[in-house]
């Protein structure tokens, strides 16, 4: 048996592109000897630790990115929609509560992270596709209930996200991006035979497979798979 | 016979992502049914013609960014080597000279592109391989030397990178990429079937090759062809 490699991916739910490399990281957690690391953390935090400034400010790089997303949209098969109002979604409203909710389930749940996963892809679906809101609790508590969390379970879960523990456990996530290097999401840390490597952006798949070992199939692998 | 698909690349040697995509896209012109168009341009003038800051200035996307090359240096087999003041030879010697230079020599160069992209080569190699000058004119000559051309004709060349008519191209290049909404490069913008599709970046050819219905065979597509 050869030791798996880890492979952490640090993201936040306000980033679009990040919810692609999310999908394609997810697929490929049965598809490569990995074992995937799901890291909620904080994105503003990272922009503003590291000094950078989101694409969207430059208008030719906000013309492209609408343009760049849409095709890859089809390209990933992840119903990405762009909200009618994206910079009031993004740097107004944010993603604190939502990104402290994802980490409350993270720190509820035990022996895996089916949840985390799940509903950290409905919060996606409800800004990134239906252009619905992610920061009133009744927003966190419909995306956990789609996830297939219990009431119960959820109102446990909205009380922690308020806790001390939680708040800082998300500084802590985004922090340790930094120390990665992050500069934006995703950045995935893949930690190989004692090195680390890390990547930025949902469009260094194919360099990360190269430098991991293993098979790049491309966005969708079950379906280049089916083509063999 | 299947029309054509033109492809052009607007570039500028300053920029070490670009390298990677100009020798890529110029393994692909034998490979894919692409007519390439080389557009040689000025990476400054659509950096301030589009507001954009180029990534360096923030310290943790320039870390990430000397790592990045170095992965992808022997991914894409391109010689690259980072020159010693990164920051004195790009921002302030800066590529005006070389980019007229090249732009003299598409002027001057009569049925092909034979000499354009030898000599862009030459200047990167030196630039982004070789820690040498690109901006007096004993390097320009140097450079095209190399890349086959006589004494008589890159003395013919220098004088005519002078002039207005070279210096107007250089202009009217670089304005075509921002029409095409360039904020940086390398730019690729892609007509088929009377349609046009824009891709920034050396990352992006994956989707490039989705789009224009080719086949996407890595960055070494003739290593990948014999291994099939």
């Amino acid at each position: 048996m050869t030791s798996r490699k880890v492979v952490e991916l640090f993201y936040d739910v306000v980033s679009p592109y990040t919810w692609l490399g999310f999908e394609v990281i997810c697929r490929y957690r049965t598809v490569w000897n990995i074992d995937l690391k799901l890291r909620p953390a904080f994105l503003s935090g990272v922009m503003q630790g590291s000094g950078n400034k989101p694409p969207g400010v430059v208008p030719n790089k906000f013309k492209y990115m609408s343009k760049d997303l849409t095709r890859l949209r089809e390209y990933f098969d992840v119903p990405l929609n762009f909200p009618s109002d994206p910079f009031h979604v993004m740097f107004e409203k944010g993603s604190l509560s939502a990104m402290r909710f994802i980490t409350a389930v993270q720190e509820s749940e035990k022996g895996g992270d089916k949840y985390v996963e799940q509903v950290s892809r409905e919060l996606w679906r409800r800004i990134w596709s239906e252009d619905k809101d992610i920061t009133e609790p009744a927003s966190l508590c419909e995306a956990a209930l789609k996830a297939g969390l219990s009431d119960s379970e959820i109102k446990e879960i909205l009380e922690l996200s308020k806790s001390k523990e939680v708040k800082d456990k998300l500084k802590s996530n985004t922090q340790a991006a930094l120390d990665y290097g992050a500069f934006g999401f995703p950045l995935l840390v893949c930690h190989v035979n004692g090195k680390q490597e890390s990547f930025f952006g949902s469009d260094r798949f194919e360099l990360m497979a190269h430098c991991i070992g293993e098979k790049w199939l491309g966005p969708q692998p079950e379906k280049s798979a089916a083509k063999l």
